[in-house]
Order: C-alpha cells, then sequence, then structure tokens
C-alpha cells in the first residue's frame, strides 16, 4: 500500500509542514511544452477530449515543478455541453453557447457520463503514470457557476441573465440546477472511478449572489453534490472554492460537508482561520499577480501565507488561476520558497 | 436649532426604527427629470461643474421620494481632474483619462480647491433648500479606487494596471496615493464648510487587494483622510464603502476611524454585523437587481435586511448604485416598504 498523498492528509486535517503546494491552472499557456501540445490538438475542447493529449499536458506540470498534485486538464463547460448545449471557445473571446436551455433548447441528462467518458479516461491515463504520492485532482463546476453561462450564453459582467432568472423565475431556475446537480455527480463519480484521488468544486461566480441568493444557488446544490459523492466515496476529499465569498467561506465551510475550502487572494488567510472551524483544511491564497511580477513581492506574498498558516492544514496554492503572461522561473522560486529552500 | 437628521443620529450610534434610507445614485438615469436635465448640460461633467443644474439633480430624488438625505451630484474622478490630469466620459464606454501621471503628465495639487469650487456651491445651493431634516451626502473617491482610473487611464478589468504598479514600485504609487489623500482631504472639508452634513468615502475597488494590499492601500490612506477631516470637523459623520471587502470590513471598521460602513449585496448584513462592533452604523445591502426585479424578490430582500438589522444602527440602501433600468415605482415601494407602509 502506498503512502498516502500530503494533499490527501490535509484534507483530513492533518497539519503537513511544509504544506503541499500545487497551482491552479497549473497546466496552461504560460508553459511552452502545454503551447505546443494545444496546437496540436486544434482547439481547446478537441485538446479536453483527446484523452491522450489531455493526460500529456495534465501531467506537464508536474515533471517541470516539485509539485504535489497534478489537476486534471478540463473545462467545467463539459457539462452543459454533455447536456446537449453546444459550447465553442473563441479565441480571445472566451466561450460561446448556444441560446439558453431554458426557454430554446432541450437538455437530454440521460448521455452525460457516455458523453464524459474521454475525460474518464484521460484520468485513468494520467493515474497510471503519475506518481503515487502525487495526488490527481479531478473537479467539476458548481452549478451556480456553469449556470450562469449556460443563461448568458457566454461569461458576462455581473452575470445579470442568471441572476435575473434566479429572482424572476426561481423555479425554472431550481430545475436547471438541479439538472446540473445531477450531472456534477455523475462526472465526478466518473473521474473518481477513473482514479482521481480527490475532487474540487469551482464556483467562480459565487460571489455575486446576495445572502439568500448564496444560500440557496451556492450552498445547498454544492451541498447535494458533496452528499451524493460522499455517499459512494466517502474516503475522497472535496475541496469547495466558493469565489469572491468573502466571510461568506464560513457558511460555506458549515454547511456544505466539503473537506476543504480553497480561499481566492481577497480574503486574507488570517480572516479564513477565523471564519472556519480550525480541523478543516485551507487551500490558497497567493494573489496570482504576484507570480507574474515575482521578486521580492513574490516572497513576500508567499512568506505571508505560510506564517499565518502555520500550525493549520493548509495547501499552498494561488488564489485564481495562473496567468498566461507568468514568467515560469517564478514558478520555480515559488515552489522552492514553500519549500523553505529560499530560491534567488 | 434644528433636530439633527436621521443619517446623523444612526451615524453616532442610535438606532432609529424604522431606519432611515437612501440609495446610491440616486440622483441616475432611471428618474426622467434627470435626464431632461442631463441633456440640457451637455456632458456628463458639465452637469458635475453646472452648480444650478448639479444641485437640481441632486434634489430631484428626494422630490420625488420619501428619502432622509440627498447625495452631492458628483463623480470621483473630479480629483485627478482638479490635479491636472485630463478625464472625458464616453458615452457608454466609461470614463477616459490622459495618461498615467506617473511618468508622463505632471499633477498639480496646488489649485484642487480652486479647481472643485463650483462642486462646493452645488453643495451650498442644495443644503440652502433641502429640509432640515434631511441629510445632505458629500463625498470622494477613496485613494486606491481614485488610483485605478489614473493608471489604467480608464475602468479596466480587475485593475491590472495599478495593482502591478503597487507591487512593482511601492514607493511612487504611494507618493501617488499621498498626493491623492491630501487633494481629498481638500475636497471633503470644502463640502463640509459648504454644508456636507456627512461625507462618505466610496472604495469601489477595495475587493481585488490581497492581504497586505488592502492594509497599504485601502485602509491606511482612509484612515489618513478621515483623521485629518476629523481634525478638522470632528463632529461630521464619516461612512466608508470598501465595496467587495468581505469579511475585511471588520479591519477597515476598526482601522479607518469612520463611524459607518457601507456594505456592498455580497456581503450577508448578518456577517456584516459579526465583524463591525455593535454600536457602529452599518448601511446597506439590498441587491440593486431585486429593485429592477421588483415584486416579491424586492419584499424578501427588504424583510430579511431590516430583519437582521432590528436593534442596530442601520441605514437602508442598496448594496451599490441604483441601475438605469430600474423601474421608478419599484423605488416608491422600497421606500414605502422600509418604512413598514406595505405597498401594492
Amino acid at each position: 500500500v502506498s503512502e498516502r498523498a500530503k494533499l490527501v492528509r490535509v484534507l483530513s486535517g492533518e497539519v503537513v509542514e511544509p504544506p503541499p503546494v500545487w497551482i491552479m491552472r497549473q497546466a496552461g499557456r504560460y508553459l511552452p511544452e502545454y503551447r505546443k501540445t494545444r496546437e496540436k490538438a486544434g482547439s481547446f475542447l478537441d485538446l479536453c477530449f483527446t484523452p491522450e493529449l489531455a493526460a500529456e499536458v495534465t501531467l506537464q506540470p508536474v515533471r517541470r515543478f516539485d509539485l504535489d498534485a497534478a489537476i486534471l486538464f478540463s473545462d467545467i463547460l463539459v457539462i452543459p455541453l454533455a447536456l446537449g448545449q453546444s459550447v465553442r471557445f473563441e479565441e480571445g473571446q472566451g466561450p460561446v453557447l448556444s441560446p439558453a436551455p431554458i426557454d430554446s433548447v432541450a437538455l437530454d441528462p440521460s448521455r452525460v457520463a457516455e458523453k464524459l467518458a474521454p475525460i474518464f479516461e484521460t484520468v485513468r491515463l494520467t493515474r497510471a503514470v503519475l506518481p503515487r504520492d502525487k495526488a490527481l485532482i479531478g473537479f467539476c463546476g458548481a452549478p451556480w457557476t456553469v449556470a450562469t453561462y449556460m443563461i448568458a450564453g457566454r461569461g458576462s459582467a455581473e452575470h445579470l441573465p442568471a441572476r435575473r432568472l434566479a429572482l424572476e423565475e426561481p423555479a425554472r431556475f431550481q430545475a436547471l440546477i438541479d439538472m446540473i446537480v445531477d450531472a456534477s455527480v455523475d462526472y465526478l463519480t466518473g473521474q473518481i472511478d477513473a482514479g482521481a484521488d480527490i475532487v474540487k468544486i469551482f464556483d467562480s461566480w459565487a460571489g455575486v449572489l446576495d445572502a439568500e441568493g448564496f444560500e440557496r444557488w451556492a450552498i445547498t446544490p454544492v451541498r447535494s453534490i458533496v452528499e451524493r459523492v460522499k455517499a459512494m466515496h466517502p474516503r475522497v476529499p472535496i475541496i469547495g472554492f466558493p469565489r469572491g465569498a468573502g466571510a461568506r467561506v464560513g457558511a460555506f465551510a458549515r454547511e456544505t460537508g466539503v473537506d476543504g475550502v480553497a480561499i481566492d487572494w481577497t480574503l486574507p488567510m488570517r480572516d479564513a482561520c477565523e471564519l472556519v472551524p480550525a480541523s478543516m483544511a485551507l487551500q490558497g491564497n497567493l494573489d496570482p499577480l504576484r507570480l507574474v511580477v515575482g521578486g521580492a513581492a513574490l516572497d513576500a506574498g508567499v512568506d505571508s501565507i505560510l506564517r499565518v498558516m502555520r500550525g493549520r492544514p493548509h495547501i499552498f496554492n494561488l488564489g485564481h488561476g495562473i496567468t498566461p503572461d507568468t514568467p515560469v522561473e517564478n514558478v520555480a522560486r515559488l515552489v522552492a520558497r514553500v519549500r523553505g529552500k529560499v530560491a534567488d
């Protein structure tokens, strides 16, 4: 029996020092080897649905840096795709979806697992070669965030279309959310069956909801997913990432059943420590811009987080995805600094 | 001697029930009479700098609705303008400023009060006709938020130009912030001398800063402004609005010296009550979208805030500015509901 990955230990409440580290969107455009594979694949979605290539980019950052985890290369919008809404990614514009499924597109929840089979194959291929001491993280988007794209048909400032529908026609919106919950459970359990050690639920747009909206559309659907996944896989830890939730990470941590909470860079870890039970793992939360700028700004940011988190179960990470303009050498510097080997 | 306005009483820690109410951006495009005056004035900045017309639009919402305060009609970008940076507002595009003052534009802090004299005249004209029981609120942008526009030359997604400068060249950024602090003190004291009963400091983009950035660029400059304004006008209450601050409203409330904190719609008032000392006034925080949608969504949002805030010093308001698509009748419904007169 192999030793449990450090991330899994931290997510069960163990304090590991120095903390394990990985980087959100670590398989991405800042890496020359990623850009090369991406070119070979064709479109972004082609890359997601070609298991050999997706496994390759999933593994690239772990080969280059001393990271404790790989995260499946995929996208949160494969769920609308699997439900029958068309999705394409336009260069420099982000995702474009076919018209909102509320009125014009019939969604078909019966073929989700079948349509997402190539992604499960990516997980299998990756897990087969990833060292056992490194965790493989699967993921999905949280229902609220996925719904914002499904309703607006794209990324949208302040996510007014979904917020408006949720206020004006809560029953119809609830039906859509329920369907996304079902699909997400299938998606996550498929990833776990294929070898994911941990899963993470990204609620990138949780922050725009008001008090009632956050309870109903951010907390409740995530709790449903967590309950149902844990009923089948009680030992697989789940990380929640309610981005922009601020003080509401407290309620999110207490009410959803997740094992760990990822903290964005706008909530000081000191505040997160007060809001979240001390036994619960926290992940985060360096400002990705410090990784772009490097030097003293990077070191000070890393040190400050390590100082605050000493003695707590902690996974070092950014507070949001790494950006394409990040110098590769800054990533190496970050990892070394977290490991306590000061680079310069 | 006239009775003190309800807002002033709440800001000194008194519980007033039902709470006084006003609406951020209440003098704005959702009002037909505003659109008429705006047309007469020419550009948006012409309107800000024509005291008779600016006073007229400041008074319009108070004439139409049963509100407890008027807020000066002006803009946070009159500060860069007064410092010598050019500012214009493009229809549908927002503000456009001349290149960043760090390298190419010399700022002149010596003529701020002179250049802003028309705005002080607006305050005088408004105060002369506004009933004494209604507060006149003056305001400025917080230095961080004003700097984001000055550096980027416009509104910018995630405010990367200013964040980057603050990380890469903190000393130069500090010099700019210091200059904005000085100008803001002149601006606020000019408004108070002209008759403003309360002033409010809008930090619309405080939310994008990380832990260290928030302390240095959001809290410290606001504390400087508050200290210096209070040294001259100890009895004029100051409201701070660190939008997007989430759990950091606790530190903001304790460390800046403001008398009240405005809460955006993404922080539940219940959380705000736990983060902020019980004697401190809280303002907010209805989601402006509930005011657009109206009906049950509006009523439920209003009732929930009133319920949570019972027994605390509270000023009812939105969690952000009213939007142009808001039906006028929903505003009347909101005010009546806060007053305890159920409309419909």
